[in-house]
């Protein structure tokens, strides 16, 4: 029996400021990773995805980013690795005691945007984020591609990684992703749907045509929009209907 | 054998923006408030509190605020009950990844200014309040004046309080603070050392001359500047000298 | 020959988060008025918006708020007299830079949200508002209510005022707004599309079904949403049928 | 007769949290360049460098930086040139409406931190300033070192510049600053005081004790705190003692 874990980034409104389908993409997906109020998201929407991640049954994640509301995080912005550290403790403190007060835990830390790219290619701010998850809780695992950075340092340092594969990013024969800049880099619709459930089943479709092995555990789904919650609403139907279950991450324990 | 309490607001710079003497106070009080990040403070600041705090072995206080940068937590900003929640929410998460990764437990939560002040004298923020420290650990004790909303409901809800007393302001034959706005509200450096004294001895005199009784577990010091640093100081040899010592707060158990 | 004056507030998004359908309002109005940067829209949106301006040939107008980006501007904020005074020559400035550089002039400044009730009802906000806009350019009129202490104090201090009506709101029988605290204070699409005529007529049909004078120099029309913008189309269209000229404010000239 | 320009950064305040002696600079330079609230200062500090300008007689200078609080404009953020135009539009913009107010005329417009540093070598970032300035107003001037790609640019563009030298930085023997991350970048205060006059004169003595030509119209002075104001009183005495004659840049006519 073949289960796979469906992610999506939510809780980035902030204020008056809508952005995403929140309510829309819950029920379609296993795990959640909450904004924290330094790329996006506030105090009210955090409150209100706990209570959600309750309500739904789904894995809360923490979804900490670089302090850029108007760059919503997409911008490498200069900082040392223990001011990385301290941001994340700061965010991942946030988050803990909405989810406390609801009654959930968190399972997770999904690096946002820009801090995702550079915990890839950059060992000092992979280092600042292990470091910081484990300062935090080294249950919590880190949710990553799986190659790079981040998941080599978290495995050295004993932390559990959640290796995450995209329905929508072209993937090169040795198993990365093609960079966003390529014509490539961008699935359509269709090849999504496929690729999810090669994903699912250990596989995908290189650009190149060749079919490579693919471990993941988690899929990145998107919900900003109703475009973007049709699809993710094909992907699930469509992996259930290949008998693959939509299941949350579970630490294996011996 | 007498003790009290003393406590100051510490932390309250914000990146290359320097605030206050941290390090100079710390040797003299038994507690600290450390900002938060909403009016004051950033996650280095922080960190840094939690490990001043375990060096010095002082009581760790989280200090929220209204988010209010600009107008340093000073205003009071129009926010329901439960945002208000939500936000002390925030902020005490925040404080407590660093108390955590610090080796050190939140103790006690002071609101800030404005804050402070609403919580005093309007219900809805003292629930606000009381709430989110009941949400957020029910073990962690609310300082505020031995008067007031906050002072009632966070009997009514089975939280401790630890009744704040200010060396410097002036007190009314009831027992309560005089407005800011008045002439008689504010002391000489002279008059708040002996007030100190009088306060740690239980009582404290009006400005009508009065003898009044006054119960407080804790005296409010600042360590803004030189100055403050200085009265604080003689504050505490004064205590000293008259066999009174200086000593965390610790919750009576049964 | 009747003409009347349409404006929308636009401008208001913020970095990737996006409100209002600028692009869809701009044709169907004759005056705008820009977001600033304190409460929503950015110096991106700011730049755009005078290229828009220019563009369509409407009105250009500064649409200042207090610094309340996570409120909106819709909150009430403490400040004083002279704060007001100055956060407006700030902003007003700083779309200045873009109207100069784009080939347009600022005609107009409706202040946004909490801002242009304050000034309706408190006298030192009002005063704070018009003396920003006379030491900044005395040439550029003021959009309030036909009323109040902005209307009032505008015209003392030699300031040209555009009397501002709503389609959608309900009127006293005095000619005052109802207040949106009341259940009569919205009127319904087909009621909204009749009160713009009547407006643009010199009259309005009275909550206690009185008909009133009503003598006002624009009409304020949403672009929040796609059903804001339809019902924006429906008001132009039933002006234009009814020989009444949608036309931008100009000053009269002796 | 010889005449130099000294400059001073001020406005840096922020709300609560002040920065430097302005009121103890001015007196001694004779341009000022004030923080515009994008990594320092605020619309009050601003309104009151206005004032202050006019009453010193100095020259007006904006003081741009990139929107960053936090790290005080000392970090380069990644923007895009048409960003980083129109964040210099708004800045400007937001000064030139104080300076109205205030009766005075902006003359000159010098980046800050990192911004200064990029335009320096960046040609992307050096044509957005240049891009700006001639934007708002041609007739102003852009303060930059004698070299790089700000001063190629702007000359280019048929912009003024007002080339600045540093009295206590390193110089190398092409004329060019020693690098901040090498020893020999910072003079002591005997040494400042001896270069401020041999800039003046037109020279400089490199780091590797040769003598080279460097003409610069004004020279940079700190006034951040008292020590710094000390040495910027002597710098001054040591000029005028010498019969250099300390005043602002002047445009020349034909």
């Amino acid at each position: 029996m073949k289960y796979i874990d469906l992610n999506a980034d939510i809780g980035e409104s902030y204020g008056n400021f809508k952005i995403g389908e929140d309510e829309a993409i819950l029920p379609l997906v296993s795990s959640i990773n909450v904004a924290l109020g330094f790329h996006a998201g506030d105090f009210m929407v955090m409150a209100e995805c706990c209570k959600l991640a309750r309500e739904y049954g789904v894995n809360l994640g923490a979804h900490p980013g670089y302090p850029d509301l108007w760059g919503f995080g997409r911008r490498s912005i200069p900082y040392t690795k223990e001011e990385i550290t301290n941001m994340l403790l700061y965010q991942l403190g946030a988050l803990s005691a909405f989810a406390r007060a609801g009654g959930v835990k968190i399972t997770h830390v999904k690096p946002h945007g820009a801090l995702y790219n550079d915990a890839v290619v950059k060992l000092e701010v992979a280092e600042a984020v292990a470091r910081a998850v484990k300062l935090f809780d080294p249950e919590v695992a880190i949710v990553t591609l799986p190659y790079g950075k981040l998941y080599e340092i978290s495995g050295e340092m004993g932390l559990t990684v959640i290796r995450e594969g995209f329905a929508d990013r072209g993937y090169l024969p040795d198993g990365r992703l093609v960079p966003r800049s390529e014509a490539r880099a961008k699935k359509s619709q269709e090849e999504a749907i496929a690729q999810a459930l090669a994903l699912a089943e250990g596989w995908v479709k290189a650009v190149d045509g060749s079919i490579i092995k693919a471990e993941v555990d988690t899929i990145c789904i998107h919900g900003d929009n109703r475009e973007a919650v049709k699809l993710a609403r094909e992907i699930r139907q469509t992996l259930l209907k290949n008998d693959i279950y939509i299941q949350a991450w579970r630490k294996k324990r011996a």
